[in-house]
């Protein structure tokens, strides 16, 4: 498909050096967090807009897939080039514009690593909250085309609520912009909330404006151990309920709790069966004041002990808990399938309970933990891939696990995506004429059917 | 267009009772808070999801076009007949639906006034924040079409930060759902907040899921009083550069302050020359520190008097100079047009600058008031519709307050949305291709072009 000619056309858009062909250079961006890996025909590395509205341009001219990659973190194929195509990396899009301290407001190219804008916006005084697990390596342009979550999004929303506008290649190669400078605008549809999310199937981003917040003056960490599931999960809703709305909830359940404890001798107590990474933000009397009556909250609840944190040493240790899970689950078997799963809060309990019977009906071991506050779950399916079958039924146990998800209101993605990973399983939450609605609007955007192909939707 | 046949065919849809074609129901269905007016053809009012969506199925058979309406409070003719067609009333889908106290989301039917709303989820400790001037009568069917603002946006966002899901009858008469009960939710297009604001051109909204919070516990309200409009500007960025986000930063020009204080006798002081109704909420021992630092923050800036509310009810006085402003403005000149541009935050004594030129160019009185923490103005150009010449002129002049506004990196309207009042002016700030996009999508999802046609876009 991409011949000796097209590579040539892309040398002369991004210059030689930033299309790489060699097996090397495909085997690299080939894959990403999931187990998946497809080889591209050809890695291009534009440095700016104008090459990437080139390179859309000669893909519907030529009638060549586009795939847009950041860092390739993401965790369902939504950056693999399935099928084969050039894959288009936009981590040498990767400025820092502006900081404007006045309006609250920051510019940047999407290649921008999480975690390195969020430490210049901090230098500042200032804040971006949206903290996905990856926030080390994964792009800015990456968490806009995911709308990617993490553990904060109780309190502060997710990537979604902080993108004010975009500066957007579309699949045919026009430039546009989406929003603007200010959080209200209301001229036209909302382009940069359709793009959220879209998974890079509608447009290749190439300018955020973020909308930042004053850096929190102090926060507090404790960490509550109940001696079931449902107390940490009342405990949730009790928090909630009496006018607290934390900054972070994290839930670990008693299988996420064993795995920890075993690798790396945590001490928890016997009796644990759920864990909750409780942290308020904000005013300093407030969260002490906050913690105090939280802490008062969960005691009834079967609380086993509270860990409550007197510096950012002790923060530091409380969080290491939640930070050993993801290392600690290669113990229980080799490899895993991470689904996100959410329900309504209320529905946590309820939830966990199903997916207990189906880890019993299935036996493969399922460890559950993640974002309670929002009722996201991550729930890792954990499978030996040398066990011959045990993918599939993994696979069947996935699909039960988000019957259930749906069946209590929820859905089968509050973080990852659909991507390639979970394209089979749309039709159990959207309806045809749901998926027809987004095909009618993706056919509208990309009527080549250049950018993306094959993701999202079933095939 | 509309003949008895059809106006039989929609009797048998919604009962003989819920059309009307007499020219006294027309009337009635032919106005909104514009000063423009058209009649339709015939006003229905169906009762439920099935009966919208048969209304529709049948316009797209038959090929007339259906305008949807709430309350007919729009300030941009957006819910108005132009060319003749059918209204659609959803005032009798007015259920709340339910409210759920441990998940803090509600589900309600579109009918529904958004202040009733508001005392309903209040009754229960909850808070709805959106609150735009027409809240005692507008709905929130319309809220969520217009993605309607009001004077909490600063700290709580607007309608759409608050909108999880809905229920949509398409333009083709089909149902579909979007989003959910979670907040979280990344399975497919982000159909949700494409609706939001899409001005009834898109769906017909049905059912609505909002997002609720806990009901702040404690509110403070203060009036402070500038020497110069760059005294209040500089007020706002500093309350807010000092990590201090109020609910409402409200403010009010000199000529605004001048029509309240010659019709109701406020006894401004006579050096008064901008106003700022500044409120904070939540935590009650917080919020005193808070409005300590406020007061603290902003004397250095020309500030002429501070009144602060000690109660409910004094704080109720001081929102009567910012509710007395619409009444006032009669007095200056019969009619007006009231605009929404929007600028970032720092920018707005550079427009209120910028707009007192126009002013004194045009020779029409133009007064100001409106959101300044997220720089949203609301721009009345007072006319006298006898006087000749005087409409072209405004006309004229507000073609270059929105020329002022999207100079500084700002847009022509926060809130009220574009309708048939802002589509002429639609190109000065949207792109040919970003136009084509928004079309594309239109077309997408209204093969026909039969819902709310000649809307948004230039004719």
């Amino acid at each position: 498909m991409i011949d000796a000619r097209i590579i040539d056309k892309l040398k002369e858009i991004v210059g030689p050096d930033n299309v790489a062909a060699e097996i090397q250079d495909l085997l690299c961006y080939g894959y990403d967090a999931t187990q998946m890996e497809f080889l591209p025909d050809a890695v291009v590395h534009p440095a700016d807009t104008a090459e990437v509205a080139a390179v859309m341009k000669l893909a519907n001219q030529e009638r060549f897939p586009v795939f847009p990659r950041g860092a390739g973190s993401g965790f369902s194929g939504g950056a693999l080039p399935k099928g084969g195509g050039i894959v288009l990396v936009t981590t040498r899009l990767n400025r820092i514009l502006r900081i404007d301290t006045e309006n609250l407001i920051a510019e940047v190219e999407p290649g921008v690593v999480t975690e390195q804008f969020q430490q210049e916006v901090e230098k500042l005084g200032l804040f971006y909250p949206p903290d996905p697990a990856s926030l080390k390596f994964s792009t800015l342009g990456g968490n806009v085309a995911e709308n990617a979550g993490g553990p904060r999004c109780v309190k502060y929303g997710v990537t979604r609520d902080f993108v004010m506008g975009l500066e957007v290649v579309l699949p045919t190669g026009e430039i546009i912009r989406t929003g603007g400078e200010t959080y209200k605008g209301v001229v036209g549809y909302d382009l940069t909330r359709l793009l959220c999310g879209s998974e890079g199937t509608l447009g290749v981003i190439t300018k955020i404006i973020f909308k930042l917040l004053p850096y929190p003056e102090a926060k507090k960490t404790m960490l509550t151990i109940f001696d079931s599931i449902d107390g940490a999960a009342k405990a949730v809703s009790t928090i909630i309920g009496n006018k607290i709305i934390p900054t972070t909830l994290e839930f670990m359940d008693h299988a996420t709790l064993k795995c920890v404890d075993r690798r790396f001798k945590m001490g928890l107590p016997e009796s644990a069966r759920a864990v909750l990474l409780i942290e308020v933000d904000g005013d300093r009397e407030l969260i002490e004041r906050q913690a105090a009556r939280i802490q008062e909250l969960v005691k009834p609840l079967g609380l086993v002990e509270c860990k409550v944190a007197k510096d950012a040493a002790e923060s530091e240790a409380l969080w290491k808990v939640r930070r050993l899970v993801s290392p600690s689950l290669r113990d229980v078997n080799p490899d895993k399938y991470n689904e996100d799963i959410v329900v309504p809060r209320s529905k946590v309990p309820d939830v966990i309970r199903r997916i207990e019977k189906i880890q019993q009906k299935y036996d493969i071991p399922i460890v559950n933990f993640g974002h309670a506050g929002d009722g996201n779950i991550h729930v890792n399916v954990m499978i030996d891939k040398e066990v011959a079958g045990q993918q599939e039924k993994a696979h069947e146990a996935i699909r039960e696990v988000f019957r259930a998800a749906l069946d209590l209101g929820g859905t089968m993605s509050g973080e990852h995506g659909v991507g390639l990973s979970k394209a089979p399983y749309i039709p159990l939450e959207l309806s045809p004429v749901q998926i027809a609605t987004m095909q009618a609007v993706k056919h509208a955007l990309d009527p080549n059917n250049i950018l993306n192909p094959g993701k999202m939707f079933p095939a």
